[in-house]
């Protein structure tokens, strides 16, 4: 994988690959190609996870996201649990306190009953944990082979208090970046289910509601300057998202990244860069120099954010790209997810 | 099909089938046994299109509706158009003016390029037309033969403006049922394109964005008591619910609902009874009856309320039961859908 290959425009793939939907290089194409290039507005311009709009005297985040994870059931979660905890994530990532979820179920004709009870149960009991209601929702069933047990899309409403906005616009040049937590815990509990590896402790998806850990680092008072829950395409890509939308450089150490050994060992055998590896309950934070210690104790007190640290900072040079210094000194780009890694990952 | 049969227990069925998204007594059957057995909250109680909350010094509305429609591209419009409008008229339901709408597409792999940019153009303009914007969303892929071409769920959010709620719990005795249209054609003309029906003129789906409609009926300043749009099981399932949410009865006139001839003639074939077929641009008024004429005359200035009639009236008696007096004079029960009749029809 070359860090500078550039794919085809979109308009020379003519049919939709597995790709496009990886969250890296293809998916970024895709969006800004067809979807951008006709529903214009200065909301989708902010290229965040979720829009923030004012109504009235409030400001308020909206955001979607569809869950097609296949295994439905997974150590740690399920569709259910990640298709809440995703949606509060990308609330609280606008640095909103998620408030209302809305649910729409795609099922498919002959998914057991007692599969889609234990669902329901689930996503009950994240949306208790995250504090949040479900309170609107729609079904369809399509016929047998027509979907793939069941697909769930969320869309949230937060309010925002914050009196700055959280948006990668307001990254810049000497921000510190820390990372709350080890990664590639969720890729890695997906595939390994997927292709039968077993180790000696089970990894679990790290899937969690990260709106506690948000409130508690605004709680600090401190200069937070953006937010990204490194999903679909990893660190990695989160990091070029960041970069590029910005305009300025990155820079992170690979020593300070932690990835639980098992993890590390699964990559190993699948092939797979942790950086690349999907997370979902790991946030990426972006912090004026200054507060940086106050932010990552607050983090370290919080259940989600005890191993909070510092992993790099963001400078004026290289604009749109990201460098990583590598534990055994040399530095390389580290580019946005090129391909397709890890399909139906959430 | 027995009006007063009863079907069994959700948890009698040991998987999910296609009746449970039909719209009609299944699917009813699936949410308040499954869903909001488990999602309780105030405003799912409300029983509506979508759920109305307050926010700093504002009211919104907030809705999602999944779209599986079978094909894709049909008379009248296609998948993206009917996404577009049906989240619009859900919230122009609720007597909210709809503003914001998210967009999640499910992707089949393989799905030619050309066609998702043909539903990417017919959502924006469906977007201008309503008057929204498109202002967050998700993109997901899956593999060839687990999605069918693709599947898009839209998200909406408005702001309610009316004093009193728009809801099914303020419909009372005395009230006046106001139909904007004729039925069936959004219905019939997605069967005819599956079926290969042709007929001397083509029938086209009706579908069309309803809040200007509403707006306008709004506008005459008119008690308006609760608003709903037939989609999936047709006038007759919506009476229905309509009449076993609020607890009155309801009785309509079968010679004051309009079908249009070759949609009528579609149905003999088809073995079709058009109080059942899905409408995408057809809503029902409950309304003073005081307020009646006035809110008909409002409506019939509106290209979308042109052929608007009263159809009956809302009754104290036989709480929960819809009646309709045929033509030719005798009444009898309209029940809501009891099974399948048009599976993925939105």
């Amino acid at each position: 994988m070359d860090s500078f290959s550039c794919p085809l425009p979109i308009t020379d793939y003519k049919t939709v690959i597995l790709a496009h939907g990886s969250g890296g290089k293809l998916t970024h194409d895709l969006i800004s190609k067809l979807f951008l290039e006709r529903f214009k507005n200065p909301f989708l311009d902010v290229g965040h996870d979720g829009s923030v709009f004012a109504i009235g005297d409030a400001r308020l985040a909206f955001t979607t996201d569809s869950f097609v994870v296949t295994p439905i059931f997974f150590p740690g979660g399920d569709i259910g649990k990640l298709a809440v905890n995703g949606t509060v994530n990308d609330l609280a990532m606008c640095g909103a306190k998620p408030l209302y979820l809305s649910c729409g179920f795609i099922l498919e004709e002959g998914l057991p009953m007692e599969a889609l009870w234990q669902v329901v149960l689930s996503m009950e009991e994240a949306a208790n944990a995250a504090g949040v209601q479900l309170i609107t929702g729609d079904t369809k069933v399509v016929d047998r082979g027509k979907a793939d047990k069941l697909f769930i899309n969320t869309s949230g409403i937060g309010v925002v208090e914050t009196e700055q906005p959280i948006a990668p616009n307001r990254v810049q040049a000497g921000d510190r970046i820390i990372l709350s937590s080890m990664i590639g815990d969720h890729g890695i509990a997906i595939m390994s289910v997927r292709e039968g590896l077993t180790f000696e402790s089970e990894i679990q998806s790290d899937t969690a509601p990260l709106n506690g850990l948000v409130a508690a680092m605004l709680g600090t008072g401190a200069e937070i300057h953006c937010l990204r829950d490194p999903t679909r395409g990893g660190l990695a890509t989160s990091l070029n998202e960041i970069a590029q939308t910005a305009g300025v450089g990155i820079r992170i150490e690979e020593g300070k990244i932690a990835v639980r050994e098992s993890v590390y060992g699964a990559c190993e055998i699948l092939g797979l860069d942790p950086l690349y590896v999907a997370n979902e309950g790991v946030l990426v934070a972006f912090v004026a120099p200054t507060d940086t210690e106050s932010v990552v104790a607050a983090m370290r007190q919080h259940p989600y954010g005890q191993n909070a640290v510092v992993i790099g900072e963001v400078v004026a040079e290289h604009s749109g790209t990201v460098l990583l210094k590598s534990s055994i000194g040399g530095t390389r780009v580290v580019d946005m997810l090129p391909g397709e890694q890890l399909p139906r990952i959430c």
